[in-house]
């Protein structure tokens, strides 16, 4: 047996470090792109073993990826296949630490899963504001390590804006206890920010510090058509306006996007015909229902008076919002049933979005006559899903194969044009790490790699993930 | 003449490297706490010529000490005396770059003074919301270094959330360009936080995107006094349950707070009685003055019937909304007038507020029986400006003297053992430096020289500052 394993179990147990059998839950990302092998799976229980497993890998130079739900898109949490990298699973980390109503803060550590910590902050009477579609088993430490977003970011914002303090370990195995839950704290480098987002690569997320926000007592849904996605844009603007903060959702979904989910999901009833774009919008109120009502008829008044806006429609109860949401939150299935598709997760500046969709849809429609575009997304935080599909007719596998490459470019060129960014909220992981290395600044990459080799001096931590080596 | 000062002057000319004269308003910070003397006041204009600059002086191995409009209340801007150290002045990069409004975004250099960048988010119909007492001198830049707070970051945030992006000159005189203005952008590691709060000793900020938001349409001011200082709490709880995210403003202050502002300054009329605690509440409503009304009218009466507050007065014009903000903001003012006084700015978690209280204001009284605690501040943020004034008949030049080291150790010993901050937005600079080596974790420390030495390898950037050398 190799000798860190062999210390690791003499630490945690056979049990808590797997080695046989089927790890598959582990080695293999859900949506099944990558398959790693692993030295072992290592499953500490709590932050102290976690410190202690460091010390030994850093001990042996053994290289360790963290591991929360395994729900990541880039692959940012599983091992290479050289069987001699450790998984790091935070699954068993699960204890709810603190819940603070006076400071409205939540302590948890980071293998709470995302709907556990929902409910332990509504248990409270308060709410996280942290919703993503795999919130059944993602983890707050991966939500963490990858600064995920989510449908409420436009309001709450992203998993780093929420989070308030962090403990973790070091590669050398030292526990930085930062769980202040402070508001403000300005004593020296903010290391919080630093490891949000960093995808395991600096250090490992153990616990953290969430924000939370009273409950709202209504929740207001509605999706509205536009012609253009120029008018989109406007009525967020307008929306802003008006509802101000009580606006926390600002979907949009152009036409095909729709056409996908009525083709593969019929059962599923679009309130609206179909448009060049429609718009799913969500104000939460913390006064009162008929309140919410009032603010909502203002501002679908004012935006079809402006002409923003042909047609609307009110969910007229929770059953109905959430057909609303299904709608929107299929779209993905409905392009995996349609075939495989080359999928892009972007933001740009809000203003340049209608004009990023033309350049981008013409220079793909001259590439590829009858190349499809399914563009979908948070356009409240400037975030597009911009995936894109073959041409009707096409073979998807090949379409895949020979367009992936040419596709990236067209879109990511377009999106550097207008100072935007090739990943919103899935980050870089295995997935764009040659992608980033070419896009980022020399100057960047290079601040980027200096604070790497002084937090992790010995590259131990999830190597090849967001740097390239 | 020396060597650096001759090539930065035929870089920038002879009137921006000044060496003589009156140079206090650059070398003196404007509470005459410390006095610098500077190798030459460097005054570039344009992020390029920051960066030749910073090139300049990496060449002469000569260090910088990066200046915005010299409010700081820490000593972070100001040189050492040894008249080896180049001032950086930011003043002349006064650039408003872009306003854009469909992004709710402002983008403009670091030399902008905060009041005129409100202007210019002001003539886009859009608010800036980060309000400071300096307002009229501070700068962007300088906001940013030192991760601002002020009176709306309850609803806001600090200058830290405000920031969706940075141009940082590395001390190598290279330039960052990361004014993404993106509201989601997981690339890589956050340089921006890094580079806020961290008061010039990593880079110069030349440059920021700052995210805008709607302008509220009403405003409404209240004054409400509660027997304790957990009732405040209370309050504050309520309020966010009654007015969500229309709460911009609680401040609290005690007794002596008030009584100070009384004896001082006779003339500014106190709409309420004296009282142990007085709380400041601000809503700002983006519907309509009644709308703001009603909210608050219901919060007060729910307040009332809780028992959490005594009396109310609440503003009914402009003018009488000012004076409440006048009377808190003269706090500061008439304590200096009472006498020298050692000041404290920290941070806890707001429902360990009323135990720190009573903790230090206990073991101070027993430590000098009449000792004076002028406690107020930020308690929507958590936090507070615990001052401690000599007690009466008590000579306060002799009181500082005496009585600077052990207040301290007292006050900040409590802060740390309710997990608190001895700097919630002032920041470190000279003043807290030995402090912060004595309370941080070895392992924060460490990590934090890392950065330090990743960043700035030859140590020129602003040293001494933050941390220890």
């Amino acid at each position: 047996m190799n000798a860190c394993v062999q210390a690791l179990t003499q630490l945690l147990g056979a049990s808590n470090v797997l080695t046989e059998g089927d790890l598959s839950s582990y080695e293999l990302d859900w949506r099944k792109r990558w398959r790693g092998r692993a030295l072992a799976v290592v499953r500490p229980g709590s932050t102290e073993e976690v410190a202690a497993v460091m010390r030994l890998c850093a001990q042996h130079k053994t290289a360790v990826v963290p591991q929360g739900g395994n729900t990541g898109l880039v692959g940012g949490g599983i091992t290479d296949t050289s069987g001699s990298q450790i998984l790091l699973s935070l699954r068993r980390l699960t204890q709810v630490r603190q819940v603070d109503a006076a400071n409205l803060t939540l302590t948890l550590e980071a293998g709470c899963v995302l709907a556990q910590a929902q409910q332990a902050a509504a248990q409270a009477g308060l709410l996280l504001p942290l919703s993503l579609a795999s919130e059944g088993s993602c983890t707050i430490g991966g939500n963490l390590a990858s600064n995920a977003g989510g449908t409420q970011v436009l309001r709450y914002g992203n998993a780093r804006e929420l989070c308030l303090g962090l403990e973790v370990v070091t590669p050398a195995g030292d526990v930085w206890n930062g769980l202040s839950g402070l508001r403000k704290d300005n004593t020296g480098y903010d290391l919080r920010h630093l490891y949000i987002g960093s995808e395991g690569t600096l250090g490992v997320i153990t616990a953290a510090v969430l924000r939370l926000a009273p409950q709202p007592v209504a929740r207001m849904t509605a999706m509205a058509t536009c012609q253009r996605l120029a008018d989109a844009v406007r009525l967020l603007e307008l929306a802003q306006h008006v509802a101000s903060s009580l606006l926390t959702g600002f979907e949009v979904m152009n036409t095909l996007s729709l056409a996908l989910v009525r083709k593969h999901f019929p059962q599923l009833s679009q309130p609206l015909p179909p448009s060049p774009w429609t718009v799913l919008l969500e104000l939460s109120d913390g006064e009162s229902p008929s309140h919410a009502e009032a603010v909502f008829n203002t501002l679908l008044e004012r935006a079809q008076a402006q002409g923003v806006i042909q047609d609307a429609a009110v969910a007229s109860s929770m059953a109905q919002s959430n057909t609303m949401w299904h709608v929107r939150e299929s779209i993905s299935l409905a392009q995996s049933q349609e075939g495989l598709n080359i999928k892009h997760d972007i933001a740009l500046p809000i203003s340049c979005i209608p004009v990023f969709d033309e350049q981008a849809g013409a220079l793909l429609a001259s590439h590829m006559p009858g190349i499809r575009v399914v563009n979908f997304g948070h356009l409240g935080d400037g975030n597009l899903h911009y995936n894109v599909q073959a041409p009707l007719g096409v073979d998807p596998v090949r379409f895949l194969q020979e367009q992936e490459g040419p596709v990236n470019q067209i879109v990511y060129d377009a999106v550097q044009r207008l100072g935007g960014s090739i990943s919103a909220e899935h980050g870089i992981g295995q997935l764009k790490c040659s992608e980033l290395q070419q896009r980022k600044s020399p100057v960047e990459l290079d601040l980027m790699r200096s604070i790497k080799r002084a937090l992790d001096p010995a590259s131990l931590m999830n190597p090849g993930k967001v740097l390239a080596p």
